[in-house]
């Protein structure tokens, strides 16, 4: 495991308000670090570490365990790796996992996810696990000589650099590349084709340019926060690999601006939530851009004839219209594949915004630490 | 599949306010029902359909898929099947399910959940799911000869006779009795010894004894109610099994009392939610009765601490003192099986409560129908 980039850094402020818009707009420099300049049109199995194809060659499945954030980043994880890699895959929160009489399927590999390395809860995940359970285990983190890093037999480091902002922003984005580079290794050894494998990579090389894209748009992002600010309420609705960014998105508007956001799969709205949406409700719609924006659609309009306001955050070619109570931030058209990650950067400037223009504690949210190393 | 007692019961108010408390206080007879009285040691495979036992034999997973209060019971039933039957089990909300690329492993059973039997998500999962995919089809419903009990392979009917209130309470509680036999007839070819699954039929014959006391704490609940009525928000927690009870707990207050309750697994609290604890946020902590209670105490400290008013229902036996900010509900004590509906019905009754305390429509909340028959 080679030296990690967070230790070159400069950890100073620079020209920033905070460190959380700093480590968003850090993102195209930690994402591009964070896929190996040596793989132009392959991801090579020793970025997992030495031994990581004899292990990847015998996984059947694969388990996610995490926390907060990195358990969002576990929830699209399941998406790409049943989707591209044919590979069924399960996740769920490390305080859940440990403390459950689990069943695992054979030849599971178990994956975990921590920026720190060090989150209590994720790493007694780990120590429990038995070898009866999982053929071999990976860590995704940030921080090299962690203890889930020291711990784990195989290990994929970002590249994020030092994250010091409570809430996180380019380590949950570096985790799901880390996550398309597990799709990739594990897919090519089942459904990816050589073709759809190299216009993954070529993707992942893009990245940065659609996530600077996507930073351009502050301004307009910064004029939506300011509807935020008197709510005490809001609404993330996602459907598919858009779910789990909805949660993410939801979870730093409560972290950092105090706002109760909740997210729901749009699909769910009917099955209760739609009860408690009125014209003090914003809903945020973290559109998709394929075969599921007809059924987004119509969510949106159900939520609409409420009363409610609404912020679609959707592909500035699919063809969302403003209305007086429909607000649509057009965000740059790219591959599906990456979609997540560029519409994850939005959101976080949507939540630093509104945090900044209610006066709270952006980096030290109340009540929040960064790592959590105690149950 | 025999006559449901639905067509043979009554179906008006009687001295009741609404349906929902007429619902809810109908609980012991449902589940008494829904319990086949020809097993008093013991669960017959034909409780779901001829030819169960053979697909029983051939089962190695299962995959639950549902929608609101359905997807709640099969949360529950996760727990059940993978530790006292052994079984891996994974539950999905249906529409994301239909829509995405998944991957089963073999010999995976699809069990879907729903009350009317006529839930269109539910039911487009059933037509899409492949004889690929799954090895058989079991469906828990409410409603003979609906769409999905004619279009499934294996049937349990819960005996919960009609449901008139848009928020579920004895079809969801029944539904649970159902999971808990399918654990029990899956079980008994595995890790179930005769002696435990003997217990599980005995706990089950006691549950409308332990529900009966639970509705004599009727007054206290409704108490306790007042003290939610000018709150905008309110916090469910849970760990283990009890975390889909929270999660169950928190929507039936949002259908019915418009306030926005969430759910959290309790271990998730450090790592964003914990941020909007303060004194105008309730929290409902919902106490199991094993090993992690301390747990449990610890996380409840927590929200204590930054001056949250706390509403905790526990075993009697758990040792929770009341103090200024902490009021706690004293549940019968009853075998750890059955906690998840007992305390199920405990959180009905003070989300009725509330709802009746605000003036809402209780039987017919705003924006919801009682089956979602549309996408």
């Amino acid at each position: 495991i080679s030296q990690l980039a967070a230790h070159e850094e400069a950890t100073g402020l620079g020209d920033y308000e905070h460190y959380m818009l700093k480590e968003i707009y850090e993102q195209p420099r930690a994402l591009a670090a964070t896929v190996p300049a040596t793989g132009a049109h392959d991801i090579a199995d020793e970025a997992f570490g030495t031994g990581a194809a004899a292990v990847f060659d015998r996984v059947q499945a694969v388990q996610i365990v995490a926390c907060g954030t990195s358990f969002h980043a576990g929830m699209v994880a399941r998406y790409w790796l049943e989707e591209l890699a044919g590979i069924p895959c399960a996740v769920e929160v490390a305080s859940e996992f440990r403390y459950r009489k689990r069943v695992q399927h054979p030849g599971t590999l178990l994956v975990t996810v921590s920026q720190s390395g060090e989150t209590a809860d994720t790493l007694a995940a780990l120590r429990n696990a038995t070898e009866a359970e999982f053929i071999s285990s990976l860590v995704i983190s940030n921080v090299d000589h962690s203890s889930l890093v020291r711990e784990s037999d195989l290990v994929f480091l970002t590249r994020a650099g030092a994250e010091i902002g409570v809430a996180s922003t380019k380590a949950f984005t570096t985790q799901l590349v880390a996550f398309l580079m597990l799709t990739l290794v594990l897919g090519r050894r089942r459904n990816l084709s050589p073709e759809a494998a190299s216009a993954m990579v070529s993707a992942l090389h893009k990245l940065p340019d659609y996530v600077e894209q996507t930073l351009k748009l502050d301004p307009l992002i910064k004029d939506m926060a300011s509807a935020f600010i008197l709510r005490h309420h809001a609404l993330f609705l996602g459907r598919g690999i858009q779910y789990p960014i909805a949660l993410e998105g939801a979870l730093k508007l409560k972290e950092i601006s105090y706002i109760h956001a909740e997210a729901y799969p749009a699909g769910e709205l009917k099955h209760g939530p739609l009860a408690l949406v009125d014209a003090d409700m914003p809903v945020v719609a973290v559109a998709p851009g394929d075969e599921l924006m007809e059924k987004l659609k119509s969510n949106i309009e159900e939520v609409r004839s409420r009363g409610a306001e609404l912020y679609v955050f959707a592909d500035e070619n699919a063809g969302f219209l403003d209305d007086p109570r429909v607000h649509v931030l057009r965000m740059p058209h790219c591959p599906e594949l990456l979609k997540p990650i560029v519409y994850t950067v939005a959101l976080q400037l949507l939540a630093y915004h509104v945090a900044v223009q209610k006066g709270t504690d952006v980096d030290k949210p109340r009540n929040l630490a960064k790592s959590v190393t105690v149950e």
